[in-house]
């Protein structure tokens, strides 16, 4: 356990609060904007912490996409198929966009980013297939 | 239920795979590539059904990671904070990177990703900050 300051905010905080208020004049409202200061801290790092969460799932989630791309790199090289498909990515991009507006997500971000994907993808087979 | 054919292929597979002969000669090797053909269609089929699966989980993942950093611009833009954060974005793209090289992803590619998902965000918080 980290030692708890006044206010039950860690010692360490209290030290850099401390720190920040000597290069402040001596006022009511240079403590407030300092408190404010602290609470800012608390409220920004929750959400980063959300963020970092979701990002590690992301990762992981992408990790096995590629996995399964890579895959279908490897049948379509043996096979002799093209790496692109236009008619199958039409037919992605509409799914996700529907998706999108499901989920509240901005559909043209939705598109940008399974181009993103499959850019990145079909470039993993023209290597698969040149290798 | 679809009705199956012989070998338990849904008939409809089967109609396409006699269309498909029709443009064939009659020879046991046009017989093995039609077989040939339906297996692919059966592999192809089984990894794009995973691939849309991971695909939205993803787009929810990022709705919810949007949800996040659209409360983040909200308590910028209230508080007068800077939309980009250098430092922050740093210290994201090592810890994914990391993340990524344990998940047996291209690092280069989560960097790729990570740039791709927090330019869209400063382009939202640019967009609170002015609205």
């Amino acid at each position: 356990m980290r030692p708890l300051g006044k206010r039950g905010i860690p010692a360490s905080y209290a030290v850099m609060a401390a720190e920040a208020q000597t290069s402040l004049t001596e006022t009511p409202s240079s403590d407030e904007a300092q408190t404010h200061q602290q609470v800012q801290d608390t409220v920004l790092a929750s959400y980063r912490r959300s963020i970092d969460n979701i990002d590690a799932a992301l990762i992981h989630m992408l990790a096995e996409r590629f996995r399964t791309t890579q895959a279908v790199g490897t049948y379509k090289a043996i096979n002799g198929l093209p790496p692109a498909d236009p008619g199958r990515e039409a037919h992605q991009i509409a799914r996700l966009r529907a998706l999108a507006v499901d989920a509240d997500l901005d559909p043209e971000f939705s598109e940008k980013f399974i181009r993103f994907v499959i850019d990145e993808v079909i470039r993993h087979h023209r290597a698969a297939q040149n290798s």
